[in-house]
This record gives structure tokens, C-alpha cells and sequence, in this order.
């Protein structure tokens, strides 16, 4: 399947039509930006550890009967997806205290959820993602409540398997952010799963093994994101 | 029924104790403040009317079934209510998009909602209200997903109730706040319901008759207030 013109640049992947309509191949790039495209960088290999996380991620995924874009890489950092209308809502799941949340209500970091919480975004780079919840987001015209219900419960599944999936590469799952598409019908998995929006800490350490390291210049950002692919993906590193 | 020591000063009423330990008494006075609490006054009466327009108020979701704290009036401007475990959720309803909401997302001013909007907000000086979710809530410990249940749809009874009442004073409902209280198993609709908690606006000029002529310098609040006052209990103006 062969790149054709570039449909998209994000803050951190391109998006290029094919042949085929159905089909888009995702690019991950080198390219870093935090807070609200605020901080900018660029760390070596990591748009290639980022699509081999996420397209190994996807395989666990499917393999559990849950529906993503992925169809298959065509190199290292390119990702050959559906294309699926995107739902505008970032869906954010968290299961430890971490980040925002710990600035914005009385919680403190590394407080364990009884539930995880579920937090929905409006994806909106002009209105900074703001926070909605189901009635603003029906409101905005931008999906109906019969497919809300659907995008909690994918995504309290997912998180049910990435928990597990990674506690046996030693990591914790703090928090992460889930996107969907519409495709036929259906709602599949999309965008990517990976060290740029997981929080994932170390499970002896809980130090960060993220996007962390850059927002908060813990260290080197490639090294960490080299060590995650290590426990996830050791085979490509044969 | 005797005040007794204040118990809690806040930003418009303030609370006293009683000789029963069950009752308290809420003092409506005429001080204002907005923007959280960035923006101050006084406004002549402004106790009064929203004393008298809360009494209505709860006395008409009273005859509807809807229990509140309110007991009955000791002077003008003193109310005589239940004393409750406040939960610490502010439940606000939107039936047409006005302030906040048209600056947070894309939704124009003067929209008309097909299904009300709620949202909550915890209740926070400190942390300055923050909006919050069911998920956030119950990991914050102010309450279990079953209150919320009940909260959620009391204030939707209440939204029902309270729009068709105004409506034959000629006022929109625009949105408002409510607050709910615990008491021997029970929650109670607390708080206020007045010019200070609504937004309200004329059914035929759409013009602010609430504390948004206060927020935005769109007049003499005194006499809007009279003027809501008028049209919802003219019997004290006998
Ligand atoms: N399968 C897909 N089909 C169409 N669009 C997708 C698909 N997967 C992801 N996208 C979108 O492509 C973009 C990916 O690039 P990214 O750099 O993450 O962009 P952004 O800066 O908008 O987050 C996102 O806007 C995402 O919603
Ligand atoms: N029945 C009640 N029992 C106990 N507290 C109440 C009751 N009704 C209202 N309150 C609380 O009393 C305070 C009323 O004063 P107000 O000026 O509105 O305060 P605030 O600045 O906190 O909004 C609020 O904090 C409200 O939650
Ligand atoms: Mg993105
Ligand atoms: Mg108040």
C-alpha cells in the first residue's frame, strides 16, 4: 500500500491518504509538544518506539475482541489504519492520581481509585480541550448518548487489559487517553496507544516512563521510551 | 424560633444557629460578589427580594412534591430552614446557552437546548468550583453514585417544575445552581433559589433580570430584582 498526499499534520504524527479510500497510513513522528503545543522538541527514535508500542498494543487489543484501526505496518514508524470519521472526544481513564488532576481537585499524587475515572474531552485545539460530559457533548452536536455509553464501556474494558498487559512488563497505568472513530457502523479503537499518552510509571520505582519526562525535564526522553519498548516488544530489539 | 450565634458567613447569606440543633436560620443580605469573589457590592433590598422570591420558590416545589429545607420566614429577610449536611456539588442546569458555557465551547448565546445540561461543580472556594464529573465525585469521597443518581434527577424535576412557573411570570430560565442537603436519609433541595442563583431573562426582550446586570454593569440591580420580584409575588408589594 503506498503513501499518497498528506492529509493531516498533528502535533505529533502525519496523516497520509493511499490508494484506497478506507485506508490511511499513520506516521509517527520525532516531534514532541506539551501543554497545549506550548513546549516543542524533537527526541530521537521516538516516533519509531511510539508506533511500535502502539502497534503491539493493538495487537493485544484485537486479540481480545476489542476493534481498532489497526490493519498493519508498512515500516517502522508508519501504520497503515482505517480511515474512520474520528470521534472529537478525547476519553481520558485514570486510575492513580497524576498530573492535572492532582492541580485541579484535593488528590493527591499516587492516590490509588477505587473506580477508575472516566473523564471525556472535547478534542478542540481552538477551545483547549476543554473537560464535557455527556450533556455538553450531545449538545455539541458531536455524538448522541447511546454512543457514549458505548465509548465508557470500550474504554473500561481497554483499560482493564492494559493494566494487566502491563503489570507484567512492571509498569503502572496511572491514567491515558483513548480516541475512537466511526467506521460502518461501528466505533473502532483509533490514533495510537503509546509512552506519548499513557502515563506509565515504573512499578517498583513509580518513576515516570512517559511524556512526564519531557513535560517536566526528568531526564532522557529516548532512553525512557527505548526501556519501555525493551519490556513491551523485546523482540525488536534482536 | 431565636438566632442564635452565627455559624457561617458566606459570600451572600449567612447562617445561624437556633435553640433546636434540627433548624438554622439563613439571613439573606444584600451584599454581592462575582467572579469569585473578585467583584464586590451591595445592593439596596437585594436580601429581601431574594429572601422572598426563594420562599415562593420552595413553597411552590413543596406543593410539587419536592422537599426543602425551608421551614418558614421569621422577618423579611430571615429564613427559617432544616439544618443540613450540605453536599458539597453544585448542580447546574442549562436549558439555553448563556455565560460561561458560551466562552468554555461552541455554542452561541440565546441556543436553546433539546435536553437540559447538567453539570456539576465541586464545591470549592479553595479550588475555585471546579467542574467535576460522577466518576471525580465519588473518588473526591463527597458522595456515591446513587446520590448523584438522585441529584441528577431531582434537579431535572426541579428544572421542569421551575421553568413552567417562571414562564407564566413572562421569565426565561436560562440556567441555575442548586444545592442539596442531607438529612435523616433524605436529600433536601437547600440553599436558595433566587435572581442570585438563576439566570433569568425576560420572555420577550431576552434581557438579564438577575445577577448578571451585576456582573456585566447592565443596570440598577435593585430594581431589577423588584422588578422579578413584581412579577413572581406581587402580593408584597400590596
Ligand atoms: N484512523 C484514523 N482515521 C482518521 N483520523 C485519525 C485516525 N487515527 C487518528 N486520527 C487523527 O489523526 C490525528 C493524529 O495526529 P496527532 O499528531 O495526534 O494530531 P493532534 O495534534 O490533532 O493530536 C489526530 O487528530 C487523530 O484524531
Ligand atoms: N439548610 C442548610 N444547612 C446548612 N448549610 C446550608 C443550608 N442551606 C445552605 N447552606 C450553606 O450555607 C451557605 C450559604 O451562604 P452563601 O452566602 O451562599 O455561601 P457561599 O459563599 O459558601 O456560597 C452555603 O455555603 C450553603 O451551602
Ligand atoms: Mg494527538
Ligand atoms: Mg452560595
Amino acid at each position: 500500500m503506498d503513501k499518497k498526499e498528506l492529509l493531516y499534520s498533528g502535533k505529533a504524527k502525519s496523516i497520509y491518504k493511499t490508494d484506497d479510500e478506507n485506508k490511511l497510513v499513520v506516521e509517527f513522528r520525532d516531534s514532541l509538544t506539551a501543554f497545549d503545543g506550548s513546549k516543542k522538541s524533537e527526541a530521537k527514535n521516538k516516533g519509531y518506539y511510539n508506533a511500535q508500542i502502539s502497534r503491539k498494543v493493538f495487537e493485544m487489543l484485537e486479540s481480545n475482541d476489542i476493534k481498532t484501526h489497526y490493519i498493519d505496518m508498512i515500516s517502522d514508524t508508519e501504520m497503515l489504519v482505517e480511515s474512520v470519521e474520528i470521534v472529537p472526544i478525547e476519553v481520558i481513564v485514570r486510575n492513580i492520581a497524576a498530573g492535572s488532576i492532582t492541580k485541579k481537585y484535593p488528590m493527591e499524587k499516587g492516590t490509588r481509585f477505587k473506580n477508575p475515572i472516566l473523564v471525556l474531552d472535547y478534542k478542540s485545539d481552538e477551545y483547549s480541550d476543554p473537560m464535557i460530559n455527556e450533556d455538553i457533548a450531545v449538545a455539541l452536536g458531536i455524538t448522541d448518548y447511546e454512543e457514549i455509553e458505548k465509548l465508557r464501556s470500550l474504554a473500561l474494558k481497554i483499560n482493564e487489559l492494559l493494566v494487566d498487559y502491563l503489570d507484567k512488563s512492571n509498569l503502572l497505568l496511572p491514567d491515558f487517553k483513548l480516541e475512537f472513530g466511526r467506521k460502518d457502523g461501528e466505533l473502532l479503537l483509533a490514533d495510537e496507544i503509546s509512552c506519548d499518552t499513557c502515563r506509565l510509571w515504573d512499578k517498583e520505582t513509580e518513576e515516570s516512563m512517559d511524556k512526564d519526562v519531557f513535560r517536566y525535564d526528568k531526564g532522557d526522553l529516548s532512553k525512557v521510551y527505548e526501556e519501555v519498548a525493551r519490556r513491551i516488544i523485546p523482540e525488536i530489539f534482536n
